[in-house]
């Protein structure tokens, strides 16, 4: 029972309020004489107009065009788009699930009986979206209790509606909000009313599962972006655009990098020739950056007894990640989720001393986890894919220096890879953690110290970190303004007790050592999808699949073409000969498409003179040169890896 | 009912005798005047004096120290030793299984109530065995009706000879042998007595499950060697004795190369870092081979959906040797016993024309197979395993190029890493096969040119092929006289048809291609423990781990012994510099035992002259020479694989 009363103490612009607890946040700031705000911010909660408050505290009007307002909208469009479903589909036919709003918009997972939602119904679903905007029915708020809200929804035979009050803790209050005879179960907050929304767009149609549980129906996710005027909305409208140009899954199948085929499996990738020769470079270059920052290269199974899985603990904490177990001979297998524990039998294979100390034990290892196949995004998200993986164990004496030499390698790296804009991320002590104190502030000041050295700015996630120990995570930004998550760096205070590590110090006793777990590129897959969609597909000269392709103008260059085809080869590039029998324009339209970084044109002049005639993807027409500058010119721009 | 009364004929060294059909063997010879025999052979089958023959024929005599000789005689010792436990350990203890001969001996699987049967107690057995052939025992042979065996070897408490004659058919004769108070279950053949037998040796121990089946009673297996003379014996222990010396497991782990851990799971090789370093070597080395003859590298996943290796047949033919099913979202999958399917995908991405073909999809695929835990032998049989594996898919006209370009590869690679000696087989049509009459005769006639053509001699294996195609396997010989098979080339009619594989030919029709297996070395894995035993462990230099190893004779010799080592270290070798404060016969020894190739020695000549003294593992001291020339030596040996 609420005490109506009761008076709360509310601070708006820095002026204090004092007002009956339970007042609508609206009246207080008509109170307040503060007009046109669209909603309140108390704490961390947004609130709309007609909630009532009970708890004192300052309290943040909200205006269209503040960056809270736009979840108020948000939100209220979700709605709009519920009640234009239910006017076209018919009340009765539609039933909804739950309609949050996302980082840039909204979406409503819904199901109509009787008619499979596709992209096509979009435009007319928006049409009557707009004609409900501009009805502008006021948004109004009700409490109901339990009994009255499944009444309420039984009536609506909004099945989904029910399950979640069923899920609501009994002290909450359960509310609704209506607009014209649309009414919805809903925590709020919303517009006044509907004429208040927006710009928006709906943008596409996905299945989901109710509750993200496979063993549940699947209902239709329609999901929409929403601005408040126009512009904004073009805008990024048109990064979508742009986005979409880039998909890596559509560069993927053009460029012939990868496939996911349907028999094979969903989410495991399989690396066409082209995609291989890119990925022979790259791992190439990944093993030479490790060995000669003195990492040791080892190769470990695919598959581990359940024995190991149990005292890693992934059989406790994780296994709802991992792939099924296969039983053989009354004992169980896994694949492989992570490859720490086949790096930790290969530590724990002799006496190890503090002179070996830091071991640096480096992998291209590929892992296998269990995720819903809904959620499977070309290279993105996979099933399998190839850790760049590394565990250092090392004396305490010595996190500092790995840490930083790690975070340093982790950043020139992704440098090279033509990354440079970083964001950083220190994450610290949970509430429950294993390990000492001083391990934790050790380990914590040595990732701290490594990204101040190197001159970083960082955030810090206070308690973000894992139980087991704090880490860093380096983002970097691609040609879209995109953050993506790619290095770790992530202290382990766990498996080595679990595997009871250790290492005979100078003073002849057995200590326990730090272990570091650490990834730079993430994935090989992963990388690679954020790479093509950076990159648009034109990758840096030192990673092409085909360097140079030759075109012969007419068959009486070929030899020519010959010539300097083997030229070319023989200085180390990988090069293509296009002898067919096509029109120049056409073979120079084909290595186009296939994004070659540079075509050499061969016809009579250059056969005459002996030179070459050089067009770049990147930098167009670069006219006649011998084949000894045009040699030079590659030579520079894969040593700089430009 | 047999008829005694019949006659046979019976050819002996070219004289005809006809006899009663029944007579034991040794009676025939004492008719026909042949003396000391102990045996004969009557087409493949090698009977003892005492059987009776049924069959007419020719009949070859055996006498001590013909070839089949041996097999008798081992077959004897095998229940010498039988006999020899029952007196040991009790008769009624003792439970005795099958006692077989084998290529060089003999063994038995044997239950021993109340004790475990170690190597420690063969000296016991071997002596009590000598005592037995001291004691002479005629070896009797008779024939028992199915209920009197039953109730034989019902009162001998001899399980296991029970459960054999359930398995004999109805019409086979069932037959013991006796010598002394012994009696055994027997098809023969055997010695005239136990004074008869040659020099022998038991071997070895281990756990051998009852019919080979792991739900099934586990029982000793005791194992040893026979010859007819002390001579004989003793080159065959010396070769043991050397091939135990090179045991790659004992190699792998000394030289650091690779671990196989309980807890991670049994026939699952984790790669140490010498080891890896040399596998990068090797994979590199196998990877450039493949691209400079037009072979495109692919990488595929570990795990498949169900539905593929449904549709590749593995599950209908293959299952017994895949890891168990794993089960997700209603989806069975499997971890890979085989690349096919997956390189079979990639072919099948796109509409391939005749233009692409012969196309070459190569892969280190890492494989898994089910083997008994029982069975696995460090890197020679495991679960997990790389093939180095490549399918080749061509037109018909293509097919003879094709298989003399892989045969020729197969064997400058295997000649590469030091086999000369190559023993080659063809496997040609079995009785039951898929294909055409047409498929299989243009590739058995592939086959056999391209050994014919590139000049070796080879055997055929008449209907020896799998059902889906001819092929060539190549063996090579190692530094023990032992003989390996590696590389294989199978054709496959089989898979073709199931996937539906077509390319578009001239006629621009779609045409079926031909498609090839092929693996040169089998498997990483198993052609390296091949190799560390040919080679005792002392790789060429250059696959070895470590090829220099830098001494600096005092601490005031590690200064110049640091330049050494850059100087080495930038000319490409891999190098470790042991500055270690130990005796300079230390650090010798120790890199003596790690089988690197060559040590560096430094002292204070050295520093004066700036030269260095060499010492080789394989030549010895080559004295003092310039770095200079030191490197060139290195490169020279380095480049011709030496």
């Amino acid at each position: 029972m609420r005490a109506m009363g009761e008076r709360i103490r509310v601070l708006i612009d820095g002026r204090e309020f004092e007002i009956k607890k339970g007042t609508p946040l609206g009246e207080i700031l008509k109170l307040a004489g503060v007009d046109g705000a669209i909603g309140g911010k108390v704490g961390n909660r947004i609130l709309d107009l007609q909630t009532p408050l009970f708890e004192g505290g300052e309290l943040k009007p909200i205006f269209k065009g503040d960056p809270e307002s736009l979840e108020i909208m948000r939100h209220s469009l979700a709605h709009i788009m519920a009640q234009a479903l239910k006017e076209l589909y018919g009340t009765e036919r539609v039933h909804l699930g739950v309609g949050p709003t996302t980082e840039e918009g909204f979406y409503y997972d819904v199901e109509v009986e009787g008619h499979t939602i596709t992209e096509e119904d979009l435009p007319k679903i928006e049409e009557k979206m707009r004609e409900i905007i501009r009805r502008d029915y006021p948004i109004l708020r009700k409490e109901l209790s339990r009994e009255e809200a499944i009444r309420l929804f039984e009536d609506l035979k909004e099945r989904y509606k029910i399950d979640i009050i069923n899920r609501i803790p009994p002290d909450e209050v359960i509310s609704v909000y209506q607009q014209g005879d649309f009414v919805d179960l809903c925590k709020g907050p919303h517009l006044p009313s509907t004429g208040e929304a927006g710009a928006f767009k709906l943008m596409s149609v996905s299945g989901a599962y109710w509750l993200g549980r496979s063993d549940q129906p699947q209902l239709t996710r329609i999901y929409g972006i929403a601005f408040w005027n126009e512009k904004d909305l073009e805008e990024r409208l048109k990064f979508y655009e742009e986005a979409k140009k880039r998909d890596h899954r559509r560069l993927g199948r053009e460029l012939e990098f990868f496939l996911i085929d349907e028999e094979v499996g969903p989410g495991l990738v399989i690396w066409l020739p082209r995609g291989a020769v890119y990925r022979r470079v790259l791992e190439d270059y990944w093993k030479e950056e490790h060995l000669r920052r003195g990492y040791h290269l080892v190769y470990t199974p695919h598959v581990g007894r359940s024995r190991l899985w149990e005292r890693s603990g992934h059989l406790e904490y994780y296994r709802e990640n991992m792939f099924p177990e296969m039983e053989m001979e009354g004992e169980g297998y896994f694949v492989k989720p992570m490859n720490c524990p086949f790096h930790i039998a290969i530590y724990k294979s002799k006496v190890r001393s503090y002179k070996e100390l830091p071991l640096k034990l480096a992998e291209l290892g590929t892992v296998y986890r269990y995720e819903m196949s809904g959620v499977l995004h070309g290279l993105l998200r996979v099933r399998g894919f190839t850790q760049d993986d590394a565990h250092i164990i090392c004396t305490p004496d010595q996190v500092d220096d790995v840490i930083r030499e790690t975070l340093d390698l982790a950043l020139s790296m992704l440098k090279d890879f033509g990354f440079e804009d970083f964001r950083i991320y220190l994450s610290t002590k949970p509430e429950y953690a294993t390990g000492t104190d001083e391990q934790w502030e050790r380990a914590q000041n040595a990732l701290r110290k490594a990204i101040e050295e190197l001159g970083h700015d960082y955030e810090v996630d206070e308690g973000g970190g894992a139980f087991y120990g704090p880490k860093i995570d380096v983002k970097i930004k691609d040609a879209l303004g995109r953050f993506w998550q790619c290095s770790t760096i992530q202290f382990d205070f766990n498996l080595p007790e679990r595997f009871d590590m250790t290492y005979v110090g100078p003073d002849n006793r057995k200590h326990r050592p730090y272990m570091i777990h650490r990834a730079i590129l993430g994935s090989i897959e992963r990388f690679t999808g954020i790479l093509l969609e950076h990159y648009g597909g034109l990758l840096p000269l030192w990673l092409s699949p085909t360097q140079v392709r030759v075109l012969p103008i007419a068959d009486r260059h070929v030899e020519y073409a010959k010539r300097v085809f083997s030229e070319l080869e023989r200085a180390g590039f990988r090069v293509e000969l296009d002898d067919r029998e096509e029109r120049l324009g056409a073979k120079i339209r084909d290595a186009e498409l296939m994004k070659i970084p540079y075509v050499v044109v061969l016809g009579d002049k250059e056969v005459e003179t002996g030179t070459v005639s050089v067009r770049g993807k990147r930098e167009g027409n670069l006219g006649s040169m011998s084949l000894e500058e045009f040699i030079d010119m590659l030579r520079r721009k894969v040593e700089s890896r430009e």
